[in-house]
């Protein structure tokens, strides 16, 4: 297929990679060019603006910062939209359900939200765990490039703003896990308990998800740098998540703890720490 | 082997019968004695006091309701220790650090803490995890009926209260996984997904530990009636884990909101829910 | 002076009428002009816009729902700076800290922020409280209507949104000292004590602030209909603290808390009740 | 009257000195005699037991550490109740519920529940608030003491445990306001405000309580030692409400969050910091 591809990022760069390694036709554009500079040298072309990659393109994908920069690269002077048609996007970025509303509303059919779990490692190995929601036959025409960045494709209905929301809750989910999770090995290891026994036995009997085991070194050795997701990126979601939660009227008190810890991160360790760092603040609030 | 068991409840009859049918000796002894009628009639001896039934054991398995019932069994008249010497004894019930330490200096060298992970229906199936911790002599001579009656035993070394603040940290984080998962599908139901489609990406990816799949039915239907284990055992627990947290100073805010959940919970919808209805409260106070 | 006043709601127009009370010349202004009627049958010049109103005047007031409300009359189309020149503004909503910033700069020297404590009837008897924050010298000529409205100014500086911040602070304040007072008196009502004589001995010692005698009725009946400010605007309010602590790094526990009860009051009960129901959901999450 | 008065820590020697000074007939009783010496020499008699103290005595007022230390006093070998006859008795000691409603069974109408509100400074100035709840008729023959010892003296009815309750609340309730005014000042700092001039404004308008002034060196200063009342008593204080808490089954969302916060401060701080210290960990936790 022709890909044009928007966003160059840890996570973008990596997933670009996946679909020109697919054999796809790609076209690439980052608000700072250089970063497309290694795609280029693969195989990609490089496009002056994101209206100018979509333009030939059977596909648009995004993979961009937050809200503001999604807004700017659709509706901005030169965006996706400029041209008077919408053409098919699947929109990868940690956005809000508002804005996901809109991008539905203005794309006619055409948008896809998209968004993925997964860190930089899985997006450059294309094991990315894709949430796609949106028109069922605009989900059959991306596939195959779902097909080519992650191991899987979750379909969540016609509605996209119900992938996003979903991403934010599995984003939730993660803070809470890591906070209970802190808890108890804080409890366990100020009782005298090896952390890492404990951590074992729970992990292998009731609580044997990925989420503790991909932050273990977290979680047992206070590792918080470098970053993975920094803790104002995860602040950001956590915000996101605050505001569908005030929107639909629903009381998260677990979201108020991992938000001040997030907060508390960042105010005391700096703004480059993973968001791992609520763990590191449950101890530290121990005396650990 | 000759064993003594002390405490016939769903759990303990469930525990006890598999130690008769995996071919020991067994004397049984309950407070309400009729609650042994079963496992009499099933081969088991019936015994007048807890020192009558550890008389002539190898050794005494103990799976009671809380603190007091395991002090008046072990420190009471007829109790454990009335005949000035300390049996070998299996503690399985759920009990706080500070009657663990006790019970390991009473003892002298001959306490195990076993306690199990794992519901009545497990416990019947011989599928426990048991946790023990104590000397390593003693956890040797008690592992053909753990092997009995558990899936799997883990070890957590000589300090028998290790293996109590392990279970207390299990149980800590049931709750805070069930809190976490309802605020999450919470929020996605009030944003019109469909709760089980959400709950089984969630658990299709990043959070798919035991834990949920054995609370499916109330995360996704708000099935807390029969109770498997009832709100108010549960925040007995939580309030053994907060003693333990206030004595080793540690704060755990998680605790908190699951605490008021529960004493929510009570409130609202009487003492013989199940603990899980932590998250139906969550539900409920978003107005569903 | 001639003063022009924009924003014409329940407190708006209470206010205005001071205004016009003690002398001034005045014109108003409001979104939906009818809301004007009364002040222009006791002497005020309607005007067709914000900057029409302010063609003439020797100072600006404005009392605006929401920073929404505020972009739109000072930065839009026939807004307050549409003319190229700023007057003198005296802002009195409760806006966010980042508006606040934005409105002193584009003002160069001639904005005030002028926040009040003080419900409707408050406003209508001139005893407002006025936090004012800006440069001395247009404080100074702002002083006499601030005389005419309030009963006393606290001036807090040259930087006027920390005005806006102490307004957030006392707003988060009102909410927490509610918050707390409820769940005393729910703990005294559930163990047998009349909530009226703990709630007199309490206030009667060391809490005897207006806070609390403010929102007895909420407090001791229940008393949540009508609205003296509602639910949403209190949530609203509470939402900009929480940009204010997510922007300066800092955590606050008790936020989380009266955001998730605000939350559950316009879940449960409606959007219509006053932010005062944070205290009767503390009573319903009891069983009261 | 002939006085009885048990327990001469901080609190109690201050009390005990008023009663003198008031003219009444006193013996004192401490568990180490030596903190007698001074009441001795200003004229009271040293007693060797509690029974001892009380043989005489028309009345008995304590003033202890906590339940344990109640419990010794008056249920113990030498206790009050030793005699077989039960004294008229004032418990001015902060206690739980239970204990409360023990002591009132056991002393069949003998038993006033009086604690107290104030630091030792106002014990030694007679500027206690009193609560006192108990029989009429005990509480009429006791008031020429109170009168004796503090400034005020709250009746609460005819149920003393009714008292305990209310005392807990208050000290819950101080706990709860320095925790939200610590959040407020926290705020306005990390914007730039100047934490006095806020705290100023605050206390001048809304929140003009006695507790804001009685901690405002915490406050403002961040002045947590020395302690004049430690973080392990407020913590034993806030355990008592959260057991009347559960035991009435009432969420306490506010109770979680400075419970957390008194655990931090003594495992970061140490054990002898002033319960103030609630509030340092608010700005510790934002990076001040």
């Amino acid at each position: 297929m022709r890909v044009a591809f928007l966003g160059l990022g840890q996570m973008g760069s990596g997933i670009a990679r996946n679909i020109l390694k697919a054999g796809h036709e790609l076209t690439v554009w980052n608000r700072s060019p250089d970063k497309a500079d290694v795609l280029v040298s693969a195989g990609a072309r490089r496009a002056a603006s994101p209206a100018a990659a979509a333009a030939d393109a059977e596909i648009v994908c995004s993979m961009l910062a937050d809200d503001h920069a999604v807004e700017a690269v659709v509706f901005g002077p030169d965006g996706l939209l400029s041209g008077g048609t919408a053409p098919l996007h699947a929109g990868h970025s940690t956005i809000s359900v508002a804005l996901a509303r809109r991008l539905t509303e203005a794309g006619g059919g055409t948008y896809v939200s998209a968004p993925v779990f997964g860190r930089p490692p899985a997006a450059e190995a294309a094991q990315l765990n894709i949430i796609a929601a949106g028109p069922a036959d605009a989900i059959d025409r991306a596939q195959p490039i779902f097909d080519a960045i992650g191991k899987q494709t979750f379909r969540l209905g016609e509605e996209p703003a119900h992938a996003n929301v979903l991403k934010l809750c599995g984003n939730f989910l993660i803070m809470g896990a890591l906070e209970a999770m802190a808890e108890a090995l804080t409890l366990g290891a100020k009782n005298g308990l090896d952390k890492a026994a404990l951590f074992d036995v729970l992990t292998g009997t009731l609580f044997g998800a990925p989420v503790f085991t991909n932050y273990k070194a977290a979680l047992l050795e206070g590792q918080i740098r470098p970053a993975g997701f920094t803790a104002p990126l995860g602040l950001k979601d956590m915000a996101l998540v605050g505001e569908a939660a005030l929107a639909a009227r629903v009381p998260m008190p677990v979201l108020g703890i991992v938000r001040d810890h997030l907060l508390q991160a960042i105010a005391v360790e700096g703004e480059d720490v993973d968001w791992a760092a609520v763990t590191t603040m449950v101890a530290a609030n121990a005396g650990l």
